[in-house]
């Protein structure tokens, strides 16, 4: 086998200068926690395709969801594992500054990008080959024994299945991930019709991600032809035909689904904006009315959204409190101002949570209620308050938070409360599941 | 080859039924104009599926996009075509009522309601038996020397494709849609075990439309056997193994993808939506202000959405060219009111909306923009119209049309005109693309 020559002209080291930035250093931990299964593990994301399936000017990759770029999405979901110890992203030439750029803004570590070839094969082999045989000083490489292979283009894989095809590589030399057949396959003829169709039930769909033992899939692209090169795609197939290894094959989740065409994208925006709106936080001042319409609110939304957090009676002094609901990957909150004109609890809120950085990577949703309590439904007294609200959205916007208003005629005694705190339940929901940025200051109205 | 008898057992006519209903009858035309290639040609429609794969509570086929159930888009894309004289929709036993309703509700033309077998071949079998050999009197149905056979599940069918395959049955006796494969296909060992990859090119998905000589798919279904009828998907096998016709293979569109998973649902819902926002009609009365903004707006619009249709300058008598508009398919309104306080332009497009009957198959959504000329920016004028347009929204809903509000704050000197006409057009387009019925009613603001 080759010795991978340590990065220097194809590869771009990243670790070390987000390291110093504003984000902080990787942590120290025992080496121990490091490993799965007893062995180190690495990752390369062959991120070089072009899109031409999905009829966009720019690679799918880089289409933003939600604003982000859907290869952050995939770096993340790998990054957040411990026991990756380094994601090898690779791009085309032209790529190279707009991937740098996207660690940089969405603060990914443990990431080196590499100069992909002009195929899928070629792509992988690079990323591979910037791991060096052993570990000089200046580089932080170091080989893996087990290298996770996966595509850029599916963002949703889960830990649970990267574990799977990790401990089957070091068992078996190589695994990967396989889905049931949608559609019945089928061989035509040389002049287009149906020469036969094979039986759905003996086989399977081939997906990511794939793992392997280091030096079996390296042998593999070492020793390969270059047709393989150049039309094939499948690594599993590389490694038992040259190096005998019989992948294991792990039945994966529907998730692993690959972004392919432009449904793919709305597909993929759906379900992160579902995985989004599962969680809400109601915030109050320590005002009666804000506390029971607090209340109601909270217990009403149950039925909307599928946790919503208890109440965080006085912001400022229950910081904590809110720490916890952070780390619960909460990106929605209403915050309950008593005065119909008054946004300071708002303004205090939107603070703590970029002091949180929790919408670098999500837009957050931030619901700000006010309440009328007067008789007669008169707004003229909230016109100031109104523009401000605007004015106040525009600015956070930047932040990545998405700050809407909602009035609620709010009157305890009134019969018909219970109907207008529904009323307001279902608009709350409505913008949570959006998160449309189109529509940020805008004053929503319940009664 | 067996005789289909008659319906009287499994078939439910609702062709007459619904015929002399609120819908006009079907049009009589020249034997010609129904043929497709000088071949008289039918639909069968297997919708017996229990959508296990969707982990959903019904059936994918009944689940609702935009409020309307999946299958009925299916039954639309067909029933457009006019060479297609009649559509066999076979649903299990349970969901023979809630097929009849749906296309009571939604108007559809030319039905014929089956009861399923036990599996998707039985089901399609049971929809080729309803077809009489010759045609006794009391019997609607004739036998088709083509018969279509579609999933239910894929709404996205153009005529295109439809075409291709019925022409190809023609010359070849059978003809299948096929895909590009998404995946590498591999084949496992006993053991779990990669046993071998297929090379990707060689091979292809068979999605559908699939279409047949009537005799042809009829006799095979006859011949083949209780293994074939429990444990086959694929009507283009039986046709080759029991008729030796071997399908033209015709490719498709990505558009001919099957609604499998809760994902498919999210993309097919954001594909309808990305549809109905393709066409916005701007109105306005004759007062000078609203026509000026109904100049200016129509011109912004441009950039935001594909085709922005003429200014009716003066609704009522201009009936043909709305007329026109509708049968451009397009579902968007923005009626310029020119008094703040005053929804009376808008509740007239409701009722030439309504009697249009253009909201019966896709919600329409209505924007009333209002015009605030004063210098201030006070509300207070405008209580009693902000709760009428809410209970008003609330009321047309009942008729799939979505009412929102939008005040805008117009001063044609005003040096920032053209700042507030985009952010008026941003807010525009989001409502069209979210069409969100939990906003309806709510008065969004541009300044």
């Amino acid at each position: 086998a080759g010795i991978a020559p340590c990065p220097g002209s194809g590869g771009f080291q990243l670790r070390r200068e987000l390291g110093s930035g504003r984000s902080s250093p990787r942590p120290v931990m025992e080496p121990g926690n490091l490993l799965c299964g007893g062995a180190s593990v690495a990752a390369v994301l062959p991120a070089g395709g072009s899109g031409e399936r999905l009829g966009a000017a720019i690679p799918k990759q880089f289409c933003a969801l939600l604003g982000r770029p859907l290869i952050s999405y995939t770096v993340r979901a790998l990054e957040r594992i411990r026991w990756i110890s380094d994601i090898v992203v690779v791009v085309s030439l032209e790529n190279i500054e707009t991937m740098k750029s996207i660690i940089e803004k969405y603060g990914h570590k443990r990431i080196t990008v590499v100069e992909g070839g002009i195929t899928r094969h070629r792509s992988i082999f690079n990323g591979l080959k910037i791991f060096p045989e052993s570990k000089p000083s200046s580089c932080p490489l170091q080989k893996p024994e087990v290298v996770i292979i996966h595509d850029a283009v599916r963002p949703f894989v889960e830990e649970d299945i990267l574990l799977k095809v990790v401990l089957a590589a070091i068992e078996h030399g190589a695994a990967g991930a396989i889905r049931p057949l949608v559609s019945t396959v089928v061989a035509s003829s040389a002049d287009g019709s149906l020469d036969h169709s094979l039986e759905r039930a003996r086989y399977r769909a081939s997906e990511m991600p794939q793992a392997f033992l280091f030096d079996i899939i390296y042998q593999a692209y070492h020793q390969c032809t270059d047709y393989d090169l150049d039309y094939g795609t499948e690594c599993l197939h590389l490694a038992l035909k040259y190096c005998k290894t019989n992948a294991k094959l792990i039945e994966g989740s529907p998730d692993l689904w690959k972004v392919t065409y432009k449904r793919d994208l709305y597909a993929a925006e759906s379900v992160i904006k579902d995985n989004l709106s599962q969680q809400v936080c109601v915030t109050t001042d320590m005002k009666e009315d804000a506390v029971q319409l607090g209340f109601l609110l909270h217990e009403t939304l149950k039925s909307e959204v599928k946790q919503v957090k208890g109440i965080s009676v006085f912001l400022c002094k229950n910081d904590n409190h809110l720490q916890n609901i952070f780390l619960g990957q909460c990106y929605n909150f209403i915050c309950i101002n008593a005065k119909k004109s008054d946004i300071n609890e708002t303004q205090q809120l939107v603070d703590i949570l970029e002091n949180a950085r929790i919408s670098v990577l999500h837009p957050v949703v931030l619901i700000s209620v006010h309440l009328n309590v007067s008789e007669n439904m008169s707004f003229s007294s909230g016109i100031e308050e109104l523009a401000a609200i605007k004015e106040f959205a525009r600015e956070v916007k930047k932040k990545n938070i998405l700050v809407y208003g909602l009035l609620i005629h709010y009157n305890k005694d009134d019969p018909k409360l219970q109907e207008t705190i529904n009323s307001a339940a279902a608009i709350i929901s409505a913008l949570i599941k959006d998160r449309n940025p189109e529509l940020i200051g805008q004053i929503a109205t319940a009664h």
